[in-house]
């Protein structure tokens, strides 16, 4: 595996550097705004600090950029002239916010938070690149990571990143609803655990397995649950709205 | 354990009716609307079908209703003076629903579908009652059953119904959504089997893992995940509405 070095201190950042650093690759440089993080990160790999992108040795063979979304163009054109491939890990930001030939997008499909614990053989990266080039490398780097490379192109990507979104974000949305009501209820949510794993696992077509007041038009019950919501307006948006949409995949009726 | 007699003969009234059989309870009688459906569960479970409910021998230990939600309130009132415990199976409906004396409600927390195997030891069964030997016949059934008893009052069963919907009902209809979006794109779904399962083990409060464009109020990455969902208005709501929601926890920013 070629040199690597990594522009951020962010969980992703971590993550990466670190699997890279016990898998035996050099990291050759960690850039970071923050000083502290910064340093922390580059002594946790055993590599060299850099405060500036501008300062990033450009003799290295991949250079990953693993800053929060809005910050990757600008951070990108920073890179001093290079011939190494340079990679963002970011869903929503088109391969095209690389101004570098030789450019990819590695995407962990997976919400990289503080304190998880990472198995990385069990996660996908989506990736994309547009030369064959780049995507042979960007394949060797997932396969060092040791994780299932997943190759979209643009289009396929921004699906899946919606796909993500709904999947991820809103579901945990919907656990942290339940938090909410039960801690209100000093209720213990763990023992709806079973039921959500079992609404997950069940391996047909989801619509094949709905069932619940919408699904069978209870207007009463969904009412009377509308009204336990009273005091959460926007959690009473999100019922009335899955329920409706619920209702409308199989006919108009509305809530 | 007594003889018990069981109502229905839908998904419900199968599981409950098969697993009671295996543990070698006798059930004494079927009873169901439905002829054919009803003498094949009778015939399933080695015991004696009846059409109407007016028809139940009273001299039974349990009667367990398990009809749809809406029915329930009627076919208790058919059932003939006796003093069986007479228990329900339904989140959503009240114990009052049922005019005996002798009544309790043991509520499965999960879906039962059909086609899906059956794993009772980790299922837990809401129970309800308004005197200490219903809910102790009603415990009893429940360990005979193999599964968790969490005992609820009335308030407590309505907010675990609720939770109920948000997690298993809304949750599902967020895999059909993501079912549709990944069938236009051709994708296959598993490929997002990790991260849902990522999204659902992590232990701690749900919020603090929250990610994704609406939690960093990314307006322009919503914008263009919303347009994707054109084809599809009442999803693009979903999008909006939860979206919103998340926001709403921190400001009351709106999309």
């Amino acid at each position: 595996m070629s040199n690597i070095s990594i522009i951020g201190s962010g969980n992703v950042a971590w993550a990466l550097a670190q699997r890279l650093h016990e898998k035996n690759c050099k990291i050759h440089q960690v850039c970071a705004r923050d000083p502290e993080l910064g340093q922390e990160l580059s002594k946790a790999v055993d590599s060299e600090y850099v405060k500036e992108t501008g300062l990033l040795d450009p003799e290295v063979g991949i250079i990953i950029i693993a800053v929060s979304d809005d910050a990757i163009r600008e951070v990108a054109k920073d890179i001093p002239n290079t011939k190494a491939l340079v990679i963002h890990c970011s869903g929503s930001t088109p391969l095209a916010a690389l101004p570098q030939k030789n450019r990819a997008v590695i995407w962990p499909l997976r919400s990289i938070a503080r304190g998880q614990e990472m198995t990385w053989s069990d996660m996908n990266l989506v990736l994309e690149a547009d030369t064959d080039i780049a995507s042979i490398k960007a394949l060797d780097l997932a396969q060092t990571l040791g994780s299932k490379a997943v190759k979209m192109d643009s289009k396929e990507r921004k699906t899946a990143h919606l796909v993500a979104v709904i999947l991820n974000n809103f579901s945990n949305h919907l656990l942290h609803m339940s938090d909410v009501l039960c801690a209100e209820q000093g209720m213990d949510r763990r023992i709806f655990q079973d039921l959500m794993e079992h609404t997950l696992h069940y391996s047909g077509k989801a619509i094949d397995s709905q069932t619940g007041p919408a699904a069978r038009k209870d207007k009463e019950v969904m009412q009377r649950q509308m009204n336990l919501l009273n005091d959460h307006p926007h959690f009473q948006e999100v019922y009335r709205v899955i329920s409706n949409s619920i209702m409308t995949e199989d006919n108009d009726d509305e809530l």
